[in-house]
């Protein structure tokens, strides 16, 4: 069982950054799960070309292009869940985490090239953070293409924080969180028959307790890096 | 183990209807699940009138409307799974569909006023079916508010027609609705720990062949009906 | 030069009711023009059953359903402008806003019967207000569907409210709010040849004056009404 | 007056490429307005890095990264209206025109650092392509943000093409396409005092006949081009 976060984001001490460090730490320390986290902006991610719009037959592996995405693509499917942490950029993604998703055709593409996705049956859960609105406007998009992909959703798959406060005083936003990476979890334990599942989102005074406690080791850890740096 | 199948069809011998009856019969033929479908313009539901927004505690069962969405409630609550099956109107769903979803908060509040969702943990699926584009607009709005429901989404949840043909004629639409009602069948009962599940989408000979038969016994039983009306 | 504001308030002393009355008050006191205020609430408007798929030639005036909507189309019919005020119900309009929508078709589709929209070049301006998130994917739905109908957005067409905080605090949402009702007028009176444009968006000191002004009345006057209701 | 075309076309012989160029000379030809076209793939155009979250006032012309978007930019700022030709990738742009979207931010900005949008009251119109659906979603997200930025969007300012089929044979989608040339020109002289508008969308046979002898003409010299090379 092992999970991929991906994130989308250019500075390295913001909301984002905290929120996949988070992210990192609920899955190992909480759900007891294997975890990888890679940032779209640490890769070299050229743009799709679009090959599929030629022939459905030549967008397969490997990819014509030949950079970062090589590697990325064996992490993608070495795991059995992906997160996604983005920014808000106008009510969207930015354009390097849509570059990465352009490129993820290829192993969706395979349904036409050798009969099936190969990220069908994985799980997805999606975290959205800007200053301002447009977070399910961006979440919605992601949704339904990673079903289109033959990706599942499990409940409670979704969390968001639109504010400029920092997310640490986001008590239902940590929540949210906590229960986006419980719940891709949960998932991928079903899917593999490793475990049923006997109810999903968590709010009970010790979760939260542990939730928070979590957020603020994570938190002071990054000022620490910050101050040290 | 038990689906519901949700139309909105005004009219009784449109592209919806057929798909509709289509689902049923895929469901009870095919993936051997019982299933019901109601139709939304044949019940009267009222709308909501958001007495969450006063407190969130005064929104619960019985919902202080007392309506057809009493017996609805219900058929909700005892389903594993739902399949929406909604025309596009104005890249979105029609009045009366929208009324039902509002009224369906009631299940989704229980997370605040009883501590988890009713609807937690059921499977769902979509199809949208229009003369002109916009399923995607529409399907993303009912994925992302069910997900928030704590409903899950199987791989490859998804179908739509956008043309004025007739869906009998779009071989690529009658296998993505079967492959929907395939889905969420595979998922409910993987949830209830009945089946582990191989792969999802199906696109083999036999499989066409047993849906395109399907649904050519579908088109002629409405058009018998329409002919003896 | 006329506008009409359409709003969907269930309940008369909400977020929605204020910001409909402070619309009113701008428009008249800031902008100097005539304004009618609706609210889907207060009428009859039978869900819209899609006469247009049988023909498109059968969807004309009268609308073959014979309900309030028969004044409604007058009011909409008499505006150079319309300002929507909308209440977020899961990510949308609340369903009696999705009906009165769905009716309008009937003025669109004259398109195809008369050769031209009845409500071509009307301006259009959005207003969100939820608990919580969803006022992008809510008006970017209605910004489509009326440009598509043939309305256009003058520059700065949207504002949001998304908290469960009173509206009357959110410094940002009144003045956004008034620059809303600023450039549909601006716009409806560039379209006339009443007026040119120097500039759209207003946010200098006196400005924000009138309009906190301004929205503090309507506040005192709705708190009045209910303290003596 | 001057009108943009920004397309997004890693092929220079498909649909999307084919459109740019019927835009250009339907300006040219039957609207009479100056033209230029860009294509986000021929320029260098790195990522935004969202200086802004850090302080609102550091996003400012010049943008911090020295590219390509420096000479963009100027032929932004001297544009009237902007017409955006994008393909559907995952039923939104793909990464690299969204980088060119997020880089406008500094534009779009000024209204912190120096009181106003440097791209307020510009017209723009929307035209998406894909072999597939999901034209809707990818337009709204472009007309809400366009809108956000300060720009107008004129009546009938969308048109796509959802087929495998070539354009050359979707009469609809010519015919709209001409109608958001027509609308954006219409549009940016009325706002400049050129000119008043007595009706928006063309239907009649002579415009078809010129609308479709521009198309083929178009096409012909595109597949003059491809069997030269």
């Amino acid at each position: 069982m092992k999970l991929l976060v991906v994130s989308a984001s250019p500075r390295k001490y913001g909301a984002v950054s905290f929120t996949r460090e988070f992210v990192v730490k609920l899955a190992r320390d909480v759900e007891k799960v294997e975890i990888e986290a890679i940032d779209v902006y640490d890769y070299n991610i050229a743009p799709c070309i679009g090959c599929v719009s030629d022939n459905v037959k030549l967008c397969r592996l490997p990819c014509v292009i030949d950079d970062d995405m090589g590697k990325l693509y064996e992490l993608v499917l070495e795991s059995d869940g992906i997160i996604f942490v983005t920014p808000i950029y106008w009510y969207n993604v930015p354009g390097p985490l849509k570059n990465f998703i352009d490129r993820l055709t290829v192993l969706e593409n395979a349904i036409f090239t050798e009969g099936r996705s190969k990220v069908e049956g994985k799980v997805v859960g999606f975290i959205a953070i800007g200053n301002d609105a447009g977070a399910i406007a961006v979440i919605q998009n992601l949704m339904v293409l990673m079903n289109s992909f033959g990706m599942m959703i499990p409940p409670w798959a979704l969390a968001y924080h639109e504010s400029e406060e920092e997310p640490i005083n986001n008590m239902k936003f940590l929540l949210d969180v906590a229960n986006v990476v419980r719940c891709v979890s949960l998932m991928a334990k079903l899917v593999k028959g490793i475990q049923k599942v006997d109810y999903w989102y968590r709010a009970d005074d010790e979760y939260k307790e542990v939730v928070m406690s979590i957020a603020r080791n994570v938190y002071e850890e990054i000022y620490r890096q910050i101050l040290l740096s």
